[in-house]
């Protein structure tokens, strides 16, 4: 149900053309009201592609009617023309949406539309294609239409990602997309989220923070920081319900974990979900930093990868860190086993059993009570493969 | 001749069985003086090793007669029995040195003499075996082991790698292993060099910080750091002759500037040495920190070991920095074509030749007159065959 689980949404995936072997790339959700509050969080690149800056800036006024997406381009590094692109995206969008008159929301403008692409980087877009898709995306638009728009975002994903949580008479649901350039703040990955919880949209940005902030900026595949990543999340308050804070926010956390393990579990090239549990640490930023360090060592990623529980390359990620612990309390369990105590050699190593797909790592730095999980991925030559052959 | 190209310097590498396939494991370098004055740098990981930890201590009088290491085990995360193990090392190797009676430094204390160790983490180091290893070594100390001894430090290493470069009436030599883990503050590398200039442990010191910082420091293979790097320097003063500083310092950088390119050339796993210049920073930091960021980007190491130009993944790594930049001022040029001019699609893509080993990268930030360079590799299924394998 996707996008479209929440009343108040109709949504479409449709092929443009952009993509060159025809499949679906131009997705579209549209916010039917009564309330039309939104929220955003984008890329922390300092690279950020057109779409990013065009949608950042709409957002800033707490509203959106719709959300034009596509792959088959990431319209990033493209210069002026790529941004004025992107703004004839909105533009074209809201004429077509305002010709087509399904709504009553008091028509659409530009600068209440939100723009994400994705695809490769430094490629300006057909613009006549998208123009014509739109057109076409606004006459398929349809309350069932989610699974079509989650579908449409796809680039390198094997699978499309949808999610939907059930308040008590209200509905967050989501779709998502993402497999390589998956890192903190956030993934390579487009979100949308829709509720049709009746709520502001401080209250949908302050939940939508707390959610990303423990959900996608800890998935970190492979490192590497995507120009494009935005997730936006929709109210349509036609449920007529506002929920309590902390119940809605609980139901836009869930949805977001969910879509970020699937994003993990479809990332390019994976053998393994790796779990890495940092525990007694002196802060969660302390827990994160050692998190994400384990997370980013190719030597480890590679040892998983060969099932081989090598936790001394635990040890040597843990020490580039600025934490605080001492290296002689460091302890480290691979699936159940404390493969290290005291930081050195602790339980057989030949005990732990790695054939599964998921890798649970604890690191307990014996400095606090705070802690953080990270999720990353295995390092494998189908990563490789993929990666050295996207754009040729 | 590696380190005994030095006047006042012998060297020996023998098997002493720490390695299952008899492969030469052991190997000791002794300065005969009569200067005695060395320095060290040691890894910034804060889980040191067990011989790093004891040749930092030993360090601080300025002074070293000899320098035992062994491949086969690194003696990392070790506990307390590894650091016994290493201070029984070096009690071992001075009571044999002793017996031995071949120079007249005055006798040898363990408080003189380094330690290094490289090899799996995690594993104590089979004593009884150094122990006759060191006697047979000491029996073969010739002023032309040098070979033998880079030999016998190898681990991953698919050859052994020395440097030398003659000053007038004096010179400087050395010997290099690290194929892995190499990353910055330092590689997975043991380096001992050895002069016959007549030089005092201060400016040695000096002369060496100032080389591994541009040199060493900047090879960044595969971004993860060891337990155990270490990079000695010892003087003999054997010829008599104090170099002009400024002289002898370059001979110093000049002999680690060719010893890291070797560790970059037999990366393991590598087909591309990857060297990225960074033109026009704000400052010399912020040139490494991009530098840095870019040559851990594991998606652009994959696109260049697919020899594909993918300059988007260049500009996603600066983004990720704090360096001083404009994001429409950065310009790219890979292998002399700037596929990236001004933040956008500059020259074209297909005009760049990736076909040979070396593949330059600049990234121009725009933002001042410093510059840096930072060597890498790009990321192979052999990477990953080789890591995966490792210690299984």
């Amino acid at each position: 149900m996707s996008v479209t689980a929440a009343k108040g949404f109709t949504a479409a995936g449709i092929a443009a053309g952009i993509k060159e072997n025809g499949n679906p790339d131009l997705a579209l959700v549209v916010n039917n009201g009564p309330r039309l509050a939104a929220a955003g969080v984008f890329t922390s690149n300092r690279v950020k592609a057109a779409p990013v800056l065009w949608s950042e800036q709409v957002l800033k006024g707490g509203q959106l009617t719709a959300v034009v997406l596509n792959s088959g381009g990431a319209n990033a590094c493209t210069g002026p023309k790529g941004f004025q692109d992107t703004h004839a995206t909105a533009e074209k969008t809201a004429d077509s949406l305002n010709s087509a008159g399904l709504d009553d929301t008091g028509g659409h403008s530009p600068g209440w539309i939100a723009v994400c692409s994705t695809g490769l980087i430094g490629i300006l877009l057909p613009m006549d294609k998208v123009r014509r898709g739109i057109d076409k995306a606004v006459a398929q638009l349809s309350p069932h239409g989610g699974e079509k728009a989650a579908i449409a975002i796809k680039t390198t994903d094997t699978v499309h990602k949808t999610s939907v949580v059930q308040g008590d008479g209200w509905t967050v649901g989501g779709m998502a997309k993402g497999a390589g350039m998956l890192a903190p703040g956030l993934a390579t990955m487009l979100v949308v989220l829709t509720t049709d919880a009746d709520v502001d949209s401080d209250s949908l940005d302050k939940a939508l923070r707390a959610a990303t902030k423990v959900t996608f900026d800890r998935v970190d595949s492979d490192g590497c920081m995507s120009t494009n990543d935005t997730v936006l999340l929709l109210a349509s308050g036609a449920s007529q319900i506002t929920p309590e804070y902390a119940e809605f926010a609980e139901a836009v956390r869930a949805v977001c974990d969910d879509l970020g393990q699937q994003l993990i579990r479809d990332a390019e090239g994976a053998g393994k979900d790796i779990r890495i549990e940092v525990v007694n640490a002196a802060s969660e930023d302390d827990a994160v930093e050692v998190g994400r360090s384990i997370a980013r060592n190719n030597l480890l990623k590679c040892a998983i990868h060969g099932e081989d529980p090598n936790w001394g390359r635990v040890l040597s990620a843990i020490g580039t860190t600025s934490a605080a612990f001492e290296p002689d309390l460091l302890n480290v369990a691979i699936n159940g086993v404390w493969v290290c105590k005291n930081g050195s050699v602790g339980e057989d190593r030949d005990q732990v059993d790695m054939r599964y797909r998921e890798v649970h790592i604890v690191a307990d730095l014996a400095a606090g009570t705070e802690t953080a999980t990270i999720w990353t991925n295995d390092l494998t030559a189908e990563y490789v493969h993929e990666n050295s052959a996207y754009s040729s």
